[in-house]
């Protein structure tokens, strides 16, 4: 195996791949990376198990400047590679196996002989028969993912709530995450409608790393879903998720949808707000802010109280606020994940009663976006 | 007390007191921060009992846009009101207490009220007696703590070795570092001739605090020392340490005169280079690399081994080698640390044999500044 490539190029190629790879597992030869090398090109393997990331770097692409000398495979130590390529001198790098499981790079007056480990002792990628797809822009799947992934558990006593719950029919998405404190539910309509009906979840984790790979722009990305994996597509880059085991519980009745009190403002304005105010509720023992709200008077105040270390108080502009009288408690920090989801936007708040859940929907998109909370009794 | 102040430039003199204030203490008030109110100005302290930090907000400076209505004094937890003061909603902020020892802030909407303390149980600072001053500009004081700093102990087990030793006499100015594995040693000479000699050795963290409060202008900064304290005057702000108490040892002795093998090289090249080395010196249980060098042959070779990774090899770019053929075995952190303290200069590194210290200075500069590295014994 010999090939010569621009070490910037790879090295973008090599962080995507380092995604997927922990140097905590349980199955050592996973800290390491697969390179497959053949005439046309060279394909990079990482793996946590659970995740796992392939990309392929064409001899036909041009920013990679790839020559291929001679075919072969290996499995090099991960970070250790990564580390040495990052910090070589010239703007090529040349790897090469001389001799067993030895890898030789060079680059300019510098040359590494590193240790690797036979590829066919690498795990086996996870097969996905299925060739139904289902295609979505990259900005929209990100945002989705931003939406919700705020509301999953990081608890691992329920598996289940550590994963967000997608529902794909005809040309529907469903998404719904909660850790049963909280929820976030994101519906988009698909450009192609698709054939079968899925119903999966998808660990938060993965959806988390996918997003930070899938960049800013509208570029497609291409979902495959078989029986406990995932596998989406980004361009020449794969991305396999196993899917968690079980059911997810129902979560379309926690919705409430009638209140009694509602207020409408700006979320990121009532952010800042909710930042101060738990400032000094992270100083006390239980962690809750209190809302009140008086539409008679068109008064909403922010507050609270610890005797240790002091009280805050703020008055919120609301653009509008409705019905009845109401005092609520919560975590400002599930309010402060819930508001940030929403950016900029005009935000309506529709409260039941002070110890039912409350809902935030965006004013101008009322139905395919809910962030719900659960409030905190205090008495 | 009342005085309302401009909140940003009030937040950057919070942000140079709050340097000195550490949330693990042994004395509980000292994790507040002192506040002294005149007609004329605001005074912030901050103290760990090591390092104390006093800034004056004069009325007279537009930029504070001050308003005193009350005189009056409080000490506030520290970081709890920091956090708030930068959280809060409006271009002004007032600080009023109200009732006791409890502050009020207000800004805009918001109001936050605090518990304080009684500013009476503060500590009291430091006396330095002596008004004999040293001035330096701040810029070269600046550069020759980062450069000898580098060599301060962090072991406690040689407290003396924790700082840096100032002799200061008519108008040179010396300073040197040492962990006895390696050495720094500045000298400047002062703009004006000091009356008195001092010998002194100032805490290498107060002056790695000291240094990020410099900032990179030139404007003079000056030194006052009495018996056990050093205080440093930077405009508005005073910065006193204490010092640290016996005698430094003898250094001068140990930075060898002659040499048998020289090399002219850039250092930055070099550290490029060592960097490389010591990625996989890092994974190897002796972190250790060897430099060879060939003067006939004009060839310098850095290398390194590890049976259980690999190795390195990489030729170094000199401009010049003389002398005896010589193999030296190093720790590359050392190398790394002394050729940073000379940014992109050339330099010229002295050895005398495998075993014996060795020396880097600028080729410029040859007498002012030394870096000294103690070599590993490999076999």
């Amino acid at each position: 195996m010999k090939f010569t490539i621009n070490r910037s190029a790879f090295i973008a190629k090599l962080n995507d791949v380092l995604r997927a790879i922990s140097s905590k597992t349980t199955i050592p030869i996973l800290t390491g990376l697969k390179i497959v090398v053949t005439p046309q090109d060279v394909t990079l393997t990482g793996s946590d198990a659970d995740i796992t990331i392939q990309t392929v770097l064409s001899s036909n692409d041009d920013t990679f400047g790839l020559t291929v000398e001679q075919p072969g495979e290996i499995v090099l130590p991960a970070r250790f590679f990564s580390e040495i390529v990052k910090k070589l001198p010239d703007d090529q790098v040349t790897i090469e196996i001389s001799d067993g499981f030895q890898a030789q790079i060079t680059s300019g007056s510098a040359s590494f002989t590193i240790n690797g480990q036979d590829a066919n002792n690498y795990p086996r990628l996870p097969e996905i028969e299925t060739t139904d797809t289902v295609k979505l822009a990259g900005d929209v799947f990100k945002e989705i993912i931003g939406q919700t992934v705020i509301a999953v558990s990081s608890q691992e006593s329920r598996p289940i709530l550590t994963g967000v719950h997608f529902v794909l029919e005809g040309n529907h998405l469903l998404s719904v995450a909660t850790d049963s404190h909280r929820l976030a539910q994101r519906k988009v309509e698909l450009p192609d409608a698709i054939e079968q009906r899925y119903d999966v979840i998808i660990p938060g984790k993965s959806l988390t790393e996918l997003s930070r790979m899938i960049g800013d722009s509208s570029d497609p990305v291409e979902l495959r879903i078989s029986e406990n994996q995932v596998l989406f597509n980004l361009g020449d880059t794969w991305f396999y998720s196993r899917l968690l085991e079980g059911n997810y519980p129902e979560t379309s009745r926690l919705i409430p949808d009638s209140s009694e009190t509602t207020a409408e403002l700006n979320a990121s304005a009532f952010l800042s707000s909710i930042e101060r105010a738990s400032l000094l509720s992270h100083e006390s023992r239980n962690n809750v802010v209190k809302l009140s709200l008086n539409p008679a008077d068109n008064v909403a105040k922010i507050s609270g109280n610890s005797p240790d270390v002091g009280n805050v108080e703020e008055d919120i502009a609301v653009s509008s606020l409705d019905g009845e009288e109401l005092e609520i408690s919560f975590n400002p920090d599930y309010m402060k994940d819930a508001l940030r989801s929403f950016g900029q936007s005009e935000i309506k708040i529709s409260f039941t009663s002070a110890l039912r859940p409350f809902i935030l929907v965006p004013t101008e998109n009322e139905d395919n976006f809910v962030q719900l909370i659960t409030p905190v009794r205090t008495y």
